[in-house]
């Protein structure tokens, strides 16, 4: 066994806490200190989320993202020469320390790593628990997803970015998002009092989690059941609009406002929009709150290959299997990103001269690269100038991106560099 | 409203109980008394049933059934001609009540039928919330693929139908399992303390619902949690071998053995032997316990169609597109049946000369049929040798196929007729 350090906690590493060294879930049955039980409120926690994380719908209720089995597009499997070639990548981590390829990938903690460059996938490797048919949850990358569809909305001038979310959802007067803005929820502007720490047990976004059901909820419980009953509980704080803020309940609202708006619930939404004209081969699965409404802010699962379709489509401008399915226009204007004056308070000291816009992070570097990030390692990095897509999915057992981006940084960087120079 | 009487009770007819008329689960969100939630243990309860049936996985942990999208085999849509022929049909019930075709899908709150002659779709229709693409509850239709699968084990000589249980589980020894062989598994004749009886809460199919978590827990709950902690409880009554009596916690057993033969749960093990090579369009959903054991008696959902192909596979005599996927001799053999000496005692005057054999209901009429039949009306009706199948997932607000054979019998033979006459 090995382990590393971080903040003062060793952690088993990659190799030691893969779910087949340690018998999680292995046997008929596997051993009682084996298994992984819901109710045991440690399947999101390391090293069980070695294996949960790509066995979400075992745990909890989930609704299908549907592919459209008469419109699948398959992708070749990256040439042997190329993926050989990328392994011999040495970069050096934010700390100065180098590692080979193979590093980088253990120390985050790597589930599944795709790559695609000039519309070929050159990369390709799974670690783990994840197989190339199993969806791994994705955490915030749904948000990414769905704000999407919420910009072709507005491009389409069905949905308006001006609107007060009351406009569609009065169910939230007298609540944060009561003079909130549809723009204001996109960007995370709003100044609403929720605090999205994982490592604090006693922050806002357990109240998140138990009303969700992502988690077994305390007994006895008094808190709300169902995210639309938590939502209007929210309470403002500061001001809307100034400054880059990162609230996980913000989509939700999104979602709600979309769904009032297009008579469609989110699965079937996603599939139509996305997984069916994007050529998907395997389902998507969206975690379900005990009342039936999909978690929009970080419940989708995925597979890698899936994963990568979506960064492919954003960095072919909105075109798949040659028909533009996201306008070219919404492409554009996030690779034009937000406010970049508005980030810097947020304190992400790793992202200098970032943005956020439209739930995605936003580099502003040459190649027009803008990211998809969820916590515990989950990754879409897109850069439609340099015709590149990185899709990771991960269980490092640190939630926060902070805790990778040391050495995930300067290996997109250094790969970005080997294929495009 | 419209409503129908059985025992003394009122139902609300199949038009007046639509979940689209009623309002379940229709809205962002849907009124409070039109939401259909776990915890409320009314989801497996009419009128609910007639929605959740066909959304299980939104309720419940399950495990994905996959297909393999690189051989979906498409099924043609019915000619009009036919599917408006087989309309005009019009049959007695048992109790010589003249019926029209459709009246005899309704009175049967069939949710989706789809019948195949020669090798064709002739007719495919749908009701209420089930929708081609949805997988819906099949209850013990789940009992009739996986013995199916034992059988074809047994075929190969990888299982032998004379072990003892205990020869591969040493966990049921002490139990009501301990003396029992596969044999006696497979056609139901084991002795064994539990009773059927989904009308009487304080019956053992309870303490399964519990354990499988289909049911929420009573709290305080000091029972068995996960199917495996369960079926070592189960006590000896009477003989085995003598008589068919109907458990389904036998084939709970038989796949604990097949999983620990094979080394693989169930899930992979069904969608390998038959979802992969029989070309199905979606993935089925397997509902799993606490403990991520597949509910094997009762928890698969399937698509009407999927169901078809299976359907089709075993009319066929285990071909489908061109390969032998199960043997010949399994089907041939399940033709045969049973002892139809051990079938009287068990009570089903509606079912006059049937044998009971390898999780199958085999009818011994002229046309070698055998029945896949699961509570609330799901239904596969196989005849090899009038090359018809009959496929039909319902919600009748009565579990016991008792209560809908008087419509269902006379259906299939009306329809029987019609077609091969």
């Amino acid at each position: 066994m090995s382990v590393w350090s971080f903040d003062g906690t060793d952690y088993l590493d990659a190799a030691s806490s893969d779910p087949a060294t340690l018998g999680w879930m292995q046997g008929f049955p596997p051993p009682n200190n084996r298994l992984i039980r819901f109710s045991d409120d440690r399947c999101l926690e390391f090293p069980e989320s070695r294996w949960s994380l790509s066995h979400i719908r075992e745990l909890m209720a989930t609704t299908a993202v549907q592919r459209d089995p008469s419109r699948v597009v398959s992708l070749a499997v990256p040439p042997l020469s190329q993926q050989q070639a990328i392994e011999t990548i040495r970069f050096k981590d934010l700390s100065d320390q180098e590692l080979s390829w193979e590093h980088g990938l253990l120390r985050t903690y790597t589930d599944g790593i795709a790559i695609m460059h000039r519309g070929h996938l050159v990369y390709e490797r799974y670690f783990g628990a994840l197989r190339p048919n199993y969806p791994h949850l994705s955490f915030s990358l749904t948000k990414s997803y769905l704000a999407t569809l919420a910009a072709t909305l507005i491009h389409h001038g069905t949905l308006n970015d001006g609107w007060l979310v009351t406009h569609l959802i009065p169910e939230l007067k007298g609540s944060a998002y009561e003079d909130a803005t549809v723009r204001q929820l996109l960007d995370m502007e709003v100044g609403v009092d929720y605090s999205e720490d994982y490592a604090d047990r006693h922050s806002a976004v357990w109240q998140y989690a138990w009303a969700t059901g992502m988690r077994p909820k305390p007994n006895p419980y008094t808190g709300p059941t169902g995210i639309r009953a938590l939502l209007p509980t929210l309470k403002k704080h500061g001001d809307h609009g100034n400054a880059f803020d990162y609230k996980t309940p913000n989509t939700e609202v999104l979602c709600w406002m979309i769904e009032r708006l297009t008579g469609q619930s989110t699965a079937p939404f996603l599939s139509e929009q996305l997984w069916a004209p994007l050529g998907c081969e395997f389902d998507g699965s969206l975690i379900v709150d005990p009342t039936g409404v999909a978690v929009a802010g970080a419940g989708l699962s995925v597979t890698l290959r899936d994963l990568t379709r979506f960064g492919a489509l954003l960095c072919h401008y909105g075109v798949a299997s040659g028909r533009q399915i996201i306008p070219e226009a919404v492409v554009e204007d996030l690779m034009r990103g937000g406010d970049v004056t508005h980030f810097p308070q947020a304190d992400y000291p790793l992202l200098p001269g970032y943005s956020y816009h439209n739930q995605w992070w936003v580099t502003h570097n040459p190649a027009g690269a803008f990211e998809g990030r969820g916590i515990h390692g989950q990754r879409l990095y897109v850069a439609p100038k340099a015709e590149l897509v990185i899709a990771r999915l991960a269980s490092h057992p640190i939630a926060t991106s902070a805790a990778n981006d040391p050495i995930t940084q300067p290996l997109i960087a250094a790969v970005s560099r080997f294929l495009c120079s």
